[in-house]
């Protein structure tokens, strides 16, 4: 696949090039081709100052398109240079959804300028669409679609696309409601192509509709969307009145939000909007030190765990040495655990119910886990350690005791891991919190609980 | 939404009750409104032994498209009860590119069975089909597309729609081919509908079509679709001829199996290709004890380095109670790092020629993020571990070790967590792997033998 990305420098130096000798014209042709999305990423990587220039060259319809796909700095830059009268051109190309996103991100004083040059329709329904909650399907819907009568018929359906179509977001998919607006039924342009000029909207619509309500979660309207194949979901109220759809594009964009912010939060990241490179240091700095405090402080757990055996492990040495190898296999075992059960639970594919088969699969993938596990740092211990390395401290005893703790450890780390999320799922906290750092800190304090317990016992400390 | 899953044990309930009374109109009538993946799930979750007789119930039409969305395990069982013409018939209605995911998914003698009773043409495309690699674009197209050809008239293109149609993927997207198939321009049924009957098509197709190539990575062509807002992606084989289309839905499904294959090698699991409850023990076991032993085998490095300071830890045993905060300080940051990278590449938002903007960036976190942790560590040591806790072991000095260190181990980590991934990614390994369970093996050791030089140094041990 041709990737415009890998030939941004080429572009970039062309396209300075041609600004400098003012070849608008030449400049022109060179960006007229490029989809929406390159044209943006070649704006935001150029000189800012080239930037409203370069984006006046577009035509109308391709700016609008570009300005969608932009960074929302790079859109309050253009929007402060705007006159009048290119605010209000912008505008009219924007689709709703994309014109609610924009405002959602732009200061106030720029929002006052836009909703001021915004027709009175458009700052209704932008509005409208703010009002409802950040994560909600209403927030990322479109009101522009396409809905038939359910007594028309396809010729008439035909009528209409053709007059008002072009102004919708999608025509692929057309929905029937009533004169109250209550959504009755579906039908593909396609059904539309197949059938009879005189066949019946009813005759030829599809009744059953799964529908999204406005309050809904965008993730699993998305999910629904994945799941079924559908290229819109329509938007109800709670009257149950037809009041958006939801688009493929944008569902595609919600997954991938929704497993960006998942994996951050596995990693003790407060999620972040923006892309990497884009984000302060300030910003990532802010994101992260929460969760290190906090772990950090958990930690002191273990510390304090150390601090109580430190006799013992005075007596016995050796034991010091294996403290990081249990506490990074447990970390590890609990985080397999519980980074499967997450990803399966925001996929749907397990839920609380499921609880008891999700733990009885981890006990039984724990026993097979750990005693491989134990054999082989046993044998390890015994002819690296102890033989090749020459530490004789290290007797088969106290080698029995870290592999028995291993045992213990991985089985702990696995209950842990697998009952963690779906707990927090439960109790309506999210999931995705509960991943390797959580996990790792408490499962590091009970590893160190069950070594130091079996050493106390097994060697009499 | 409406969410089938959460009533799921009713309608199991409910039908296995219909399936005793025999009651199979009223069964029907329950089943033909569900969306195919919904009934697919209730297929599944009920008895094994009922699948068959309730699959039999469902019209031609719908059976296909619920046989698509079942386990493939599910599958094979209804295979092998299945008559000869009634394999045909499931056959006859699906689409090739399911067609060849469930072959790809049988065991041989299924699989001789199906190309048997498939015709002839469906049984090369099903090859070529499964000729390609695994991950690449051919691998999930259709060749169910429909072509135009650029002296067409939009009259002619609503003929071919009409007659051709129905057993396309989709007609929402048209793409312009010349006699010797090559690509010359995309429409959508859209621009068709509001063009003119006389317009040629060659007027109306925008010829700048962004085609992928039969060997693309998958995972890059749904990136992209999803980019650009496509519904669909041409794919073009060596010589730039059409040979097939990435349709939206499949791209959906790519996107969320590498996003949770990213989650599993984050996590260092293997990645499955089946949903968690499905997996046998065995096979999650597989799955995850590779890199529990490799992982293990690696903390060794840890060990030994106390093992070299033991001595040390002997003279000042308050110094080991604070190797768990610092190990797993160090692992949380370096994994906040790493994990940040591998997304943002995922997400083609940086690439290896950032790297220092990358790095400058981390660093500069690192040292915030230090400051802050040494100094809450510091004030905690004093306050609560010796004053509260009245270790008087712990002098401001030893406290000085600590919060040195980890200042230190977390510039380290942030380093190597962002370094690591940009790396692998260089040379061709995948970045996911780098993740929180190495970074924190490789950190560990570093951390550790940062602690105990200034240890040495600063208390003259």
């Amino acid at each position: 696949m041709f990737d415009r990305e890998e030939h941004m420098e080429e572009y970039l130096e062309k396209i300075g090039e041609l600004l400098r000798s003012k070849q608008y014209a030449q400049l022109r042709d060179l960006l007229l081709p490029m989809e929406p999305a390159d044209i943006a990423a070649i704006l935001e990587e150029g000189p800012q100052e080239q930037m409203p220039l370069l984006y006046r060259l577009l035509p109308k319809e391709l700016a609008a398109e570009v300005f969608v796909e932009l960074e929302s700095d790079s859109q309050e830059l253009l929007i402060n240079g705007f006159s009048n009268t290119e605010l209000k051109e912008v505008l009219d190309e924007l689709y709703l959804d994309d014109a609610a996103d924009i405002v959602e991100e732009m200061p106030a004083n720029v929002v006052i300028r836009i909703l001021d040059k915004a027709t009175p329709e458009m700052r209704k329904s932008i509005n409208e669409i703010l009002k409802y909650p950040e994560d909600s399907a209403g927030s990322i819907m479109t009101m522009e679609f396409l809905s038939l009568k359910k007594d028309m018929t396809v010729a008439d359906a035909f009528k209409r696309i053709r007059r008002i179509g072009g102004d919708m977001e999608t025509i692929n998919i057309l929905y029937v409601t009533d004169p109250r607006r209550k959504l009755l039924g579906v039908l593909s342009v396609r059904d539309l192509l197949l059938a009879d000029e005189d066949d019946l909207i009813e005759d030829i619509m599809d009744p059953n509709v799964v529908a999204a309500s406005t309050i809904d979660d965008k993730e699993d309207v998305a999910q629904a969307m994945s799941k079924y194949d559908y290229l819109a979901m329509p938007v109800v109220d709670q009257e149950n009145r037809l009041v958006g759809i939801v688009t493929v594009d944008d569902a595609m964009d919600v997954m991938e939000e929704e497993a960006t912010e998942d994996i951050e939060k596995m990693a003790a990241i407060t999620p972040t909007d923006k892309p990497y490179l884009k984000t302060s240091v300030f910003d990532t700095f802010r994101a992260r030190i929460p969760w290190l405090l906090l772990l950090m402080v958990s930690a002191t757990f273990t510390g304090l765990i150390i601090t109580s055996f430190e006799a013992s492990l005075a007596v016995v040495p050796v034991l010091t040495a294996y403290i990081p190898m249990l506490m990074d296999t447990g970390g590890n075992c609990g985080s397999q655990a519980s980074v499967t059960v997450i990803r399966a639970l925001s996929l749907d594919e397990v839920d609380f119910s499921d609880m008891l088969q999700v733990i009885w699969k981890e006990i039984r993938v724990a026993v097979l886990c750990g005693v491989v596990l134990a054999a082989a740092n046993f044998g390890k211990m015994m002819l690296i350690d102890r033989m090749l390395l020459g530490n004789t401290a290290l007797s088969p005893v106290v080698a029995g005791v870290v592999c028995a703790t291993l045992v213990c450890a991985v089985a702990v780390a696995k209950f842990v891991g697998c009952t963690l999320p779906l707990l927090a799922k439960k109790i309506g906290l999210d999931p995705a919190v509960m991943a390797s750092p959580f996990i790792t800190t408490i499962v590091d304090a009970l590893s160190l609980l069950i070594y130091f317990q079996f050493a106390t016992h097994i060697l009499g400390l």
